[in-house]
């Protein structure tokens, strides 16, 4: 740390990414990658752009944002991108929250939450979910901030039903609901169709899950034109070139190529299926996961000695320390072979 | 604006970047991209990434550090990368600057500086250059706040000396000097070499000019390990994922491709000289550039015509509409074949 560190800044503690260990070959069940290369479709659009490097983007995303129009059936003015949904996240702090109005959000959800609140100097409001990591949506109702719930939730892979959803949209008419939807490919329902019914709801996307494009940066986020005309203004005042000419492409290719996309989500719902089934008989409690992930305990290790214990034979998984989730691991669903050898390793370590 | 957005910014007027028209091919002299396509190693390293994206990128950016290190001589801990250089400009803001510093700038500037110290509700001390348009290091001797410095200074294109570089960064030993040397590639003396005598020294470069990379969206920032640090603390604490692998890539494959990168600077520095002297023949006035455009007032005609007028006839420069610089266009050099139509065409126009 410098002397000239704002003050604000001093005590904030950053985001701790999972690991990407560059030094040897690991699998990788940590950060929730695709384990599937992106679309060719996606691949061959990116190329494309090699040699027209040296202009600048589009900063009006016309090329992608035709490609989602399409894709999603929303409208130009309904769609906003950003240089991965963190960008988006970010995006929606800077526009909707301040001294005046906090943020509230659950105390076992995304970690950069609190981490955006407190960088932004904005007060917090966490709500614990019940004892078995749901939502209750009666508990949102009136938050008296700006509420990000992310859906199907981290790291705990539980999915709100719509209906609970719309419910703390409505409840909440003076403040913008910002559902978090990187997940909801793999299981969730998505709350897109409610944005021309609520002025206040803006819903967050990625292409780094379900699109294999975690490493190309994109993500965005849709809403009534006036929330996505806030959020371009914070685009316009920080880096209206957020998204780079490939990245841009292979967003499009990737909007295009619906046949690979729906392979890719069916085989992780199967691998899903099956590691669940696995771990249950191993002698875990598995959450009811709609994500790319699975959230799991086992009934006698620690979670911590089960993270350990996999990396030591080559297996990322990704621990995390809060107190009512450190029995837990949160383990990407990766390939079939993947998955088999996570439960053959399993097996062998108890 | 939606009834949502925080009141801090209302009133906020975002960063308007040239037109990057679509519909057209246009002789474009309006952004101060790079005619050339990037290296081809650059281009090659990009591609190997495609197939990887599915991977998040390195957030220690460990390669491209690399690369890095060993192209411009400095430490691992030195340097830090942003998607582009707005976004180093922007963790500057966010890291250096509060309610009780201020930001302190010239008043003919980079447009940016002026929309971040806006977007974060930060006070601004704006210092005029004098009449020929260069800046006085006198009046920056204990500036109370950041300053902000972009060497060769843009639009004018109008470099200061190192020694003066030297005496602002001196002089303000309780304050951050950020010294953007976006076009410094071409013609400017780097204040490099003086990140080890000062810790209040950061420099700022680019990808998007000298090595053109515009559209892969590359910056980074140079400076003594602490500054570095507190950088690395708002990205890790705001995109930790920041630059992605495909540009990260391109970036590392820039870097080491020297001779192609000498080349390009080589060529612009001579069609910079060409159309200088055309201009002058044509009657304007030229202020002496160090950077890859050049800035040039007619003795009769009007700066709005004149850009007006070029874009008709196919060809962008840029015009801003400041009192004093009003009569003035930014044009962009690019290849000779294209410095040879605009002289051509002003000839018509005239």
């Amino acid at each position: 740390m410098s002397e000239f560190l704002s003050r604000r800044l001093t005590g904030l503690k950053p985001y701790v990414p999972g690991e990407q260990p560059q030094e040897r070959q690991y699998i990788k069940l940590n950060t929730n990658e695709s384990p599937f290369p992106p679309s060719p479709l996606a691949m061959y659009m990116a190329r494309r752009q090699l040699s027209e490097l040296n202009l600048y983007s589009d900063p009006e995303c016309r090329l992608l944002t035709g490609a989602a129009c399409e894709a999603l059936g929303v409208n130009e003015d309904e769609i906003v991108f950003g240089n991965g949904s963190d960008e988006i996240l970010n995006f929606a702090f800077a526009a909707f929250c301040d001294t005046e109005t906090g943020a509230v959000f659950p105390d076992i959800t995304y970690g950069f939450y609190r981490v955006f609140a407190d960088f932004y100097g904005i007060s917090r409001s966490v709500i614990p979910l019940n004892s078995v990591f749901e939502i209750d949506p009666e508990e949102y109702a009136e938050a008296g901030g700006t509420v990000f719930i992310a859906n199907p939730n981290a790291p705990t892979g539980i999915a709100l039903p719509l209906c609970d959803v719309e419910r703390i949209v409505a409840s909440n008419p003076r403040n913008v609901v910002v559902v978090d939807e990187v997940y909801v490919d793999f299981g969730g329902q998505s709350a897109l169709p409610l944005i021309r019914k609520y002025s206040n709801l803006l819903v967050v996307r990625t292409f780094s899950k379900s699109r294999s494009l975690a490493g190309g940066r994109l993500g965005f986020g849709i809403a009534c034109p006036s929330i996505i005309s806030d959020l371009n203004k914070v685009r316009f005042s920080t880096n209206p070139y957020n998204v780079n000419r490939m990245t841009m492409a292979a967003g499009a290719g990737a909007f295009a190529d619906t046949e690979y996309f729906e392979k890719c989500v069916a085989e992780i719902k199967k691998n899903r299926s099956f590691i669940t089934e696995k771990l249950k008989k191993l002698g875990f409690y598995v959450t009811e996961s709609s994500a790319n992930f699975v959230f799991a305990r086992h009934e006698t290790l620690s979670g911590g000695f089960v993270c350990s214990a996999l990396k030591e034979r080559g297996i990322l998984v990704r621990h995390f320390d809060g107190e009512r989730i450190k029995d837990f691991n949160r383990i990407t669903v990766g390939s079939a072979a993947e998955m088999e050898k996570l439960a053959m390793t399993l097996e062998e370590i108890l």
